[in-house]
């Protein structure tokens, strides 16, 4: 998951969380409430086949095993990196295990790769301390040592607020916004603090060094107080701006530089990075399909991102989407009679440094984007679904209800709006005009894994997952096999 | 902490804990039960002023203002380095600004030093990965890089059960016991899994070495997730043994190596140490007194260590018991009547690696060790104390019990067995047959940071760190106060 789409989020209601909790350990628990299904929608044999999926798919540890088999097998996969080539063969050759029957790749040229390299960084005074430090995703490197003292902006709104010129000459800038101490207000989530904390991660090198500083540092965007730096990516140099070093430093260092401040007396760091932007690389979006028995110019388009930061190993950013994804629609694919509508996983490229893929992909099926029936895709982790909502054409919305009530004993709300709009790169999709559907997660530990070493195969939860996964499987399973235009 | 005395701890009962937890909000509530003072053991003058001094400390911050000053201002302080002259200076100055009328060193020589270096670990086949490794403390290096397959022992024992001579030559031994799966037997402590864990990472480079292994790893003796390897200390090489590297890796990357290994094919990895041992070193024992108003050859001794490891800032292991035991000494000095025997604070040296300051200090305090009244240590991290337990003589029983009526509104038990031994350094005054007290902490979190980058200030719990320091004053308090012989 990158920056984006994550400020106006929807606050998730409590009770719906508690709901989701007491239904934990009660998979296939009855429907309760006005959920008899309307046969009128939906046919008994389809809402049958429908409930027997969702029970196979609570019990089947497919998306466990899928994103055990990513994480060893390949690991970390940034664009560019030996991993992502290493991933483009892992992807079809699962696919082609999993028993899709169509699995190509399509071509996304990067037009820079980078090299992480090392980052470390000291305070050298008033107290010696060593700093966890890491680079933002294609920060230029410090090209030996760089030593400045360290200046405090609460937000990049602050920062904004100092002349531009070379008011911040010889200094490094050190914006300490903490996603962790930000409240929602009403009606926003806590996804909105992440949203916040991106802003100085995108842009604050720029503004910066507008302002004569020599590299900015920013507190982690994150959740936890471990003591890693939390990477990502910002939105890339400006001509006519000096390209100056950008880099996160962790929660607990942070606040230990906070503390030294509050004395009163100067603190110098000393940071060396030996992060370089190199030459273009060439990657690829990957896509198996299962084609339907009625032809294959019509599909259902499950979604997920490819890539992963360098650091950890892609567990929940984004193993779990990939894993659930993959198994969802292997699990549609397994039925006793081959969906009628085809449908297709595409693992998109470069989703971590901004859509990169996806907007491939866009230009590659300009043509076709009319055959894409409905989407969706998982970034939120391997947590479970707590809401389900469309964003589909009017007469498509009581369809899609009479869907929802198939997958309502999972513990999974509602959403009354019609608004979704497609998580992650399924949001350029959206954007165009394709049917969505937003299966909001529960990610209440997301943000403390996320973009650091610590997202690894032991952060997932296997019952959460086969959750996850059986919510999907069920929908686009009716889906497949219901005549609808969703676009109407 | 460092490996020893914790395979034979009792498990705190659960309705303890919950008891601390109600009583989390409601410092100074009223004693319940039978918990009227005697006052024909404690006088009415003395209880009221260990009321008044119990809801004093709960009020003041003094205990976490100390922590934040030696996490920030020294930081980590492994005994022979840098941090540790810092801390040296920083503990005689904290003394003098906290009223310590008698502050001084005791030196403590160390028969060798060790850098730590660096340490850099990777899966070369059948899948590349980078790999979270540290050194365990005063391993030597790899002298480059160290190539070789990995075999798995779940123990020390099925190490062990490994015929000695070459059997193992060319490979690295990796122990994989995990204490995060280990279930305490009755009346266990989840502690004693902490003891099992130490057993390979106190002899596992001797015994892997006896078998003509290349090197050890260890999975890290912890209860997190995190992708931290735990340091700690071996028990040092042997004669005639050959010298191999030993270190431990985090447990997402134990997992990773096992789930590599389920797959059938041989693991090579590449290790480099940069790890060195080192020349003699000086150190010290830091000591501050209260004096008491009849004179100072009679003292109550509040102990804690002053090392740490050195990758966090020693935070909890141990910032909490220099901080808590300095804290309850300067508060009851402060009380209205300078106290009648003298409070002696001992922050020993070098617990990490083997008590070594607390022998040195045994060795120059034989003749008057009989002037060491009643002795207790924090090592257990800032948490709450659930449970008090003597190990005085038989007639003095009564008289702690008596005393200790008046923390019991702190939610703490009494552990009705009279045979405290004392903990982490001070054990070795008990053993001697100094009086101790234990004040058994929760702990519930201490094993997830402990000896990683992640012991850090931010871990600290303010109002448990002020729970804990009130609990010490309140009892030495009274324990100056009152003309008992402990022994007896």
């Amino acid at each position: 998951m990158n920056n984006r789409n994550y400020e106006n989020q929807i606050k998730t209601p409590f009770a719906i969380l508690l709901c989701t909790a007491i239904l934990a350990s009660t998979a296939g628990a009855q429907p309760t409430g006005n959920l008899k299904i309307d046969h009128s929608i939906i046919s008994s044999e389809i809402a049958d086949n429908a409930v027997l999926l969702r029970e196979r798919a609570l019990l089947d540890n497919l998306s466990v095993d899928i994103v055990e088999s990513l994480t060893t097998e390949v690991g970390p996969r940034r664009i560019g990196t030996d991993g992502d080539k290493r991933v483009i063969e892992w992807s079809q050759a699962k696919f082609r295990e999993l028993g899709f029957d169509r699995v190509w790749t399509e071509e996304v040229i990067l037009d820079r790769g980078w090299t992480r390299g090392e980052a470390r960084a000291e305070i050298l005074s008033p107290y010696p301390h060593n700093i966890v430090m890491t680079a933002l995703g294609y920060s230029v490197g410090t090209e030996g040592d760089l030593v400045g003292e360290l200046v405090e902006f609460k937000s990049l709104e602050d920062l904004e607020a100092v002349p531009e010129g070379d008011s911040l000459k010889g200094k490094i800038a050190f914006v300490s916004y903490s996603m962790s101490d930000f409240v929602p207000e009403p009606g926003q989530s806590e996804f909105a603090g992440y949203g916040l904390g991106t802003r100085a991660r995108g842009r604050g090198h720029v503004v910066a060094a507008k302002r004569g500083a020599e590299a900015i540092i920013i507190r982690s965007v994150g959740t936890d107080n471990n003591r890693y730096a939390h990477t990502g990516s910002g939105y890339g140099y400006v001509d006519d701006v000096k390209k100056i070093p950008a880099a996160a430093v962790s929660a607990p260092d942070a606040i230990l530089i906070q503390n030294m401040m509050k004395r009163g007396e100067p603190l110098t760091m000393k940071m060396n990075l030996t992060s370089e932007i190199t030459g273009p690389e060439k990657s690829a979006n990957i896509i198996g399909e299962i084609t339907g028995r009625e032809g294959s110019d019509n599909y259902l388009v499950l979604a997920a991102h490819v890539d992963s930061w360098d650091e950890g190993t892609g567990a929940i950013d984004d193993g779990a989407g990939v894993a659930s994804m993959m198994a969802a629609a292997a699990l549609i694919g397994r039925m006793e009679q081959q969906p009628r509508r085809s449908i297709r996983v595409v693992l998109f490229a470069g989703e971590e440094i901004g859509f990169y893929g996806v907007n491939v992909y866009m230009e590659q099926h300009e043509d076709d984007i009319g055959e894409h029936i409905l989407g969706a895709e998982v970034d939120g982790g391997g947590g479970r679904i707590h809401t389900l909502t469309s964003g589909v054409g009017e007469q498509s919305v009581p369809v899609v209800h009479e869907m929802y009530k198939l997958i309502a004993p999972l513990g999974i709300a509602w959403g009354d709006s019609n608004d979704a709009r497609g998580a992650s790169d399924i949001s350029v999709l959206g954007n165009a005009g394709m049917p969505v559907l937003d299966f909001s997660q529960n990610s209440n530990d997301y943000f403390d894994y996320h973009h650091t070493p610590n997202d690894t195969f032991d952060k997932i939860v296997p019952e959460d997952m086969r959750f996850l996964t059986a919510a999907y499987a069920t929908i686009f399973y009716m889906a497949a096999e219901m005549d609808i235009d969703f676009r109407q």
